[in-house]
């Protein structure tokens, strides 16, 4: 049984969770609550991954892995059915960038869910309207991107654009991100209904 | 001729170019100056990559790449030569696992000093804190890997590792993280020396 560092906040975790249920082992992962954010490490999770971030996988071995990308990487190769991250080709590059994308808007939207934690007179009003001109931006070039979306057999890339526009509606409701952006709604729509993505939901605590 | 969004002060653009240069490809990239960070968008950038960040290669064929990760393994598909990212196995677990560590600090390292650029008084003593804690978790962390970084070959592992270090250096050298981590030191001097570290070297301006 692997150990998996989670917790039902985080979008990174998300994606591994819902990778494993796309490939069929979500019943090979030993789920473990950490919690981790703020700004109090977790000393103990920093034993493993010294960046003390989670997802953080124990194998069987003893190996200990990170990112969620690395995490997803080495779960792809455990499963005979379709990959998430598709063979060499044209395929594995827009998936690989279209990641990127997704994840990077994860990590916007963290940074700006954080300062929005901080105390009032600690934050930064630039910062922020950078970051949320940043996920809009995102967005929009989403649109453009939905049709292909829609058409391309799911991935990686699907996967993390995904739950990044997920956490928008957990996180950044008033972003609306939605309004005159109608593909990708119907696109985020198929997403949100995969039997994966519905037995992975964001949750604020369980 | 790719075109490459690059600057000399970003460490994930070094990354990019001690990689190219390691395959022989680095006469095939148009380095374009970009200046992204602060809170400044770069609109014209964010045309191209909506998270407005670089590295960021526009290919011949029009097509768009990101981020540093996803750029090397491009790169690395278009030579014969030893391959920064090992074929599937445990060097390639490794390999990538190692790639988060070092780009996670980085990640680490540009959140703390974007702090330092704040003024003072929106500054946040807890954040600093916690993240000059995880650099010298990873430093430590680091020192006990010296000895397999120093035997295993040069990957895409030591590439983000080597880079992470010499960012401390260039930005964090009150850190000093070669104390009490004399086996990491000597790793780190071997990867400096190399004619492709040595042809890229981190610059405040050019």
């Amino acid at each position: 049984m692997m150990k998996l560092h989670w917790s039902p906040r985080s979008p990174y975790v998300r994606k591994v969770m819902i990778a494993a249920h796309e490939m069929g082992l979500q019943d090979r992962l030993d789920c473990v609550r950490t919690v981790v954010g703020g700004t109090t490490p977790h000393l103990d999770l920093m034993k493993l991954n010294p960046l003390g971030k989670i997802p953080t996988l124990e194998l069987d071995d003893g190996t200990v892995i990170y990112d969620s990308f690395v995490v997803i990487a080495y779960l792809d190769t455990l499963h005979a059915g379709a990959k998430l991250i598709p063979p060499a080709g044209p395929a594995w590059l827009t998936a690989l960038r279209r990641h990127a994308l997704g994840n990077g808007m994860l990590d916007v939207a963290l940074a700006a869910l954080g300062e929005r934690f901080r105390p009032a007179e600690r934050q930064s009003a630039p910062h922020l309207t950078l970051w949320h001109l940043k996920l809009r931006s995102c967005v929009a070039a989403l649109e453009q991107e939905a049709a292909a979306l829609s058409h391309d057999p799911f991935d990686i890339g699907h996967l993390a654009i995904g739950v990044a526009l997920a956490y928008l509606d957990f996180r950044f409701d008033s972003e609306k991100w939605r309004d005159g952006h109608p593909k990708l709604a119907t696109w985020h729509a198929t997403f949100n209904a995969r039997a994966s993505v519905v037995a992975n939901p964001p949750l604020d605590d369980r």
